[in-house]
């Protein structure tokens, strides 16, 4: 078994904001030298998420409107006291925090529209993103 | 290691449809030989989603009436020029998109209720799911 | 390649109920002497999660009340005939119900505040999860 390790950092503008790193993963993909086997892209910090969506501008935006609808970054929180992120918490339970690609013949097994995103809730800060890849 | 990779196809009658996939799941476990490992399910397509819950109809109602009462599928999306399924890319983030299943003594380590569904969220259309084991 | 299972058991007192089981994690690591490899940590019932989040009470608080606020436990669900726990269904996957934990030179490969909760949603009653590594 083979094994490779990898650590994105981000440090975005705003404090939401949906980062595209499709090809950081590919590239930590080819590095491993593994083709058959699975990447896990998970965030080291708990107010961001990876997905894997589309790499569609408008629907960046529905997802964000769609989140503070559901869960207002500003309204009233238990855990905001010295603290403003209790949302960011919350929205990356409901986008599902991390993903498990699947690598077949040393690439991403991707259907075509499948793109992987760094979602940061609560930016302006360094943050780090892990890629761990392990097979054959 | 071993690694077995398998595509599910689908083609749904409604747009939105919950497909149990557990026989199919276990078959391509049986067919990798593989005893201890894990095995990836993940849509190839950003509008559906693969999850594990209970074989009840009620339930799976219960499932699409929330989401469309969270996030209604006809309201406007910037995503939506062109598109009609922008409802469809959020509801399979709220559902967790894909799971990643434990293989012991070459089946499945399932609960007694633990069952693995395909959500077709935007279907009528050929859609299809990766099946990925490794282990040993 | 090396495996390991463990079968966790809790029965919690009440209803709902976050649990921190990040030593219980960490030892099965220890135990199953992987250097580089994953730790899928699964609910083996369909009305609890587990989740990757912050040690601090408050944001529990808003989890639940957020949860409860967006899917009430005692609204009107088809799955509650002889059930009460349809919301506790829902509620697992808007909070994605399993983690995959990247293992690193023998320990889990966390960011500082990462900790593993068992959500549980149905709860006094026995229920299980299980940890299982793969790596070598």
């Amino acid at each position: 078994m083979k094994s490779h390790t990898e650590y994105l950092t981000f440090r975005t503008k705003e404090k939401v904001e949906f980062i595209r790193i499709t090809g950081e993963v590919e590239a930590a993909v080819e590095k491993s030298g593994v083709k058959e086997g699975f990447a896990l892209v998970n965030p080291m910090h708990i107010t961001a998420a990876v997905i894997v969506n589309d790499n569609e501008g408008g629907l960046i935006g529905d997802y964000i409107r769609t989140l503070e609808r559901l869960v207002p970054y500003n309204a009233k929180y238990a855990h905001n006291v010295g603290e403003d992120n209790a949302a960011a918490h919350i929205w990356r339970q409901l986008m599902a925090h991390q993903v498990v690609l699947p690598i077949t013949n040393g690439k991403l097994d991707f259907g075509t529209w499948e793109q992987v995103f760094y979602c940061e809730f609560d930016g302006q800060r360094q943050k780090r993103v892990l890629v761990k890849i392990i097979g054959e």
